[in-house]
């Protein structure tokens, strides 16, 4: 860098909304990645990559007003295109199927990536954050559905939780109780935002908003009715299957959610982990049939997944649209939670490194060296010290930074081909032959 | 979604030089991708995130101006804030640092994430790329170089790379060979720019330019003579040692690649696996000593990895600056070659399905879906055929999908307790007890 162009000394920080997620939390975060896909992969679901760029056309009018006023734009000098990154993960899914047609179906895919809104910043909640999205598409199967149910429960459990329920319900039902009730056709999307706020808002203020939305009063009664029938699963099932019995809409979707629900019953899923719940919507308008959503009770730390059938969304790229079901694990929630109430297994350390390896004098670098080399090749995660600094201070960096054993090579140990080991935490130290340090961390490791 | 507000269909289709990576690709690359990561943390590098959205100010004044025109922009409504979608992971990284003093050093962290530059599309180029990067930050030790390449070396041979050359330079040699030539400071930048295109354009065009640039015709064959040197490490090295005595800058360089040199030799990595080479640059300015770039020989494919020291990075953001080094690992270009030369292992297959369960009857389904959820709780990935067709066209799926195993659960099978298996690829079939499903299918992974 030249002297004439070097530029003004800039503070270091990210915009509003955005954050840096540090090696410590980033190590608790990997570790949710790695348990979430796995579960994915066991179920069948492939990897698949879309760029975080997209044409600004491909997003607009998938999301609904609201939500397409926080999409960021994109560009470059001299670009033509009309750019934005990506809202969501599923939109880009649906560009996909309607770009190749090739690909076999039914198309079993995730994805974990980031996706950028801008939204208000507040706590625990940034611009930029991680979907983590399994979805089936080109299968109207209930099967489908059923499957993304019991993937959740699996990923759920698999991290530990365990007082969660994830409730499930049916756009078409949702759709029946309207027409019951004697709501339009167009009132629809706004009365499922209106309802989806029951959890949040309460009976009341959801009704005033009705109100102010233009439904009947005496709409409002009767689908408030309905809403709020309480009971099993199946008791609900029986209920709503007498009162809608002359609304094929509706039926429908209680044919679909029972269907579920046995397939949910054959695998032997504890029925305290699902319900059926009228009232439970989602908000986002692409859904068409099952929509899903898990919220831990125990402690009440709200929605961890969501979602749902939408049938329609690729028909919205090719004439003829394709079946697709799925959900989106909220990870970025699920990470700080499992954090707060220290969920974690004790294997999840403070830093990846398991040993480090000192140096004592210049001249036994190179041993220290081939010492870090063979732990290496041994399959432990080791660094090297690489400052001429007084054995203390190389421990006590150690012990910082959590590396949980220390290998000390001074001139004695490289003598004697030997190797003092420190396991810092139990505080003891043993010297051992060099070929034997691997397996004295492994037995220290293995309590 | 409403009628009236049913936006027109939109062509399916990414941005220019994007591009999607479908599932039998991004199996290949997340192999590539956890190999990496496996090397990267053995070495002790820790995993950082950080926004693909940086402040523009953050960026700006880092890369030089060809680079900066290529950086995208983002925004989003009523933001007020300048953004831009990160270049690199070096820059982002000097940010971190100098935003959070309080991390311990030396900070030694990998990043694998996209990065965004807006270049002319071109084969096997896009806008939108994966970095892989291991940086060491607070550390001037030249043990954090050599671990550098030595973490190079360990990566290129674990995916299968035999015929690579690690070539090593040192940006303060450079500068003492430009005193020696009697180039001046400011002059250095172009300098570097163009000697740096030697190995494509070749010695008469660099010439040219450098004439262009207003170089001096007897400092260009004094720099010229020197950088085609050629022989070992040692004998280039042994060379210059003579000729550049009186360049104090030159020395630093010359020995500081003496001192790599030693420890890639403690550790054993064949010498054919590294050289010492005067001529290579790196374009990137920030480099201020050691350089390194892997080019693969056999065959010519080029470039697979680069790096170098930047000590002044950091010190663009906070007053004292943090000597840093580290590399990029071109796991694009990996992937690509890799794909090519077939190197992937057999184990990784073009599907991540190892056992495709079908369905018969309506009244079967519940026993396939328990059979679906053993295989998986025995550690395989499975996937339930939905539709409810004929076996034989969900055996040609798994067929088509290149899922290995299919079993089979009709009326006989489900009476007597028992599964048929397939195995597609040696077109066998075994009726087993369902409980022994998984252990069958184990004994055919394993040959």
């Amino acid at each position: 860098m030249t002297e004439e162009r070097k530029p003004k000394r800039v503070e270091p920080r990210v915009p509003r909304g955005m954050r840096d997620i540090l090696p410590q939390k980033m190590i608790l975060r990997e570790y949710v990645i790695g348990v979430i896909r796995q579960v994915f992969e066991e179920f069948g679901f492939e990897p698949l990559q879309t760029p975080a760029i997209e044409l600004r056309e491909t997003l607009m009018g998938k999301y609904g007003p609201d939500a397409e006023r926080l999409i960021y734009e994109a560009g470059h000098s001299g670009g033509k295109e009309e750019l934005a990154l990506r809202y969501d993960l599923s939109v880009p899914l649906c560009r996909v199927l309607a770009q190749y047609p090739e690909l076999i179906k039914p198309f079993k895919r995730y994805q974990i990536a980031p996706v950028w809104r801008a939204e208000r910043p507040q706590k625990g909640r940034y611009r930029e954050f991680y979907q983590c999205d399994a979805d089936t598409v080109g299968s109207a199967s209930m099967l489908a559905d059923a499957e993304t149910l019991a993937l959740t429960y699996e990923i759920l459990s698999r991290l530990g939780f365990r007082g969660f329920v994830m409730y499930l319900n049916d756009r078409k039902l949702l759709n029946g109780i309207g027409q019951y009730a004697g709501v339009s056709g167009e009132q629809l999307p706004g009365l499922y935002r209106s309802i989806d706020k029951l959890p949040k808002i309460g009976l009341e203020k959801v009704e005033e908003e009705l109100r102010r939305n233009l439904i009947p009063e005496n709409a409002i009664r009767r689908m408030m009715e309905l809403l709020q029938i309480e009971g099993t699963s199946q008791e609900i099932l029986a209920r709503l299957r007498v009162v809608l019995a002359g609304y094929p809409a509706a039926m429908e979707g209680l044919a679909e959610v029972a269907e579920i629900l046995g397939y949910l019953e054959a695998l032997g899923i504890p029925e305290r982990f699902y319900q059926f719940s009228p009232a439970m919507v989602r908000g986002l308008e692409y859904y068409t049939g099952p929509v899903f959503e898990t919220i831990v009770e125990e402690p009440k730390i709200g929605s961890l997944t969501g979602g749902g059938r939408f049938d329609k969304l690729v028909g919205m790229f090719i004439e003829r649209s394709l079946p697709a079901t799925g959900t989106t694990i909220g990870i970025e929630r699920i990470i700080d939670v499992m954090e707060e109430l220290k969920m974690f297994p004790p294997e999840v350390g403070r830093t990846v490194t398991q040993v480090l390896v000192t140096r004592f004098s210049p001249e036994l670098i190179d041993e220290s060296l081939r010492l870090t080399d063979a732990l290496r090749k041994a399959g432990l995660r080791a660094e090297l010290y690489f400052e001429d600094e007084p054995l203390a201070r190389q421990i006590r960096y150690a012990d910082r930074r959590g590396i949980p054993y220390v290998a000390v090579l001074g001139p004695d140990e490289a003598a004697a081909g030997k190797v003092s080991l420190r396991n810092l935490a139990l505080q003891q130290q043993v010297t051992v032959a060099r070929e034997d340090v691997a397996a004295q961390i492994l037995a220290w490791r293995q309590g």
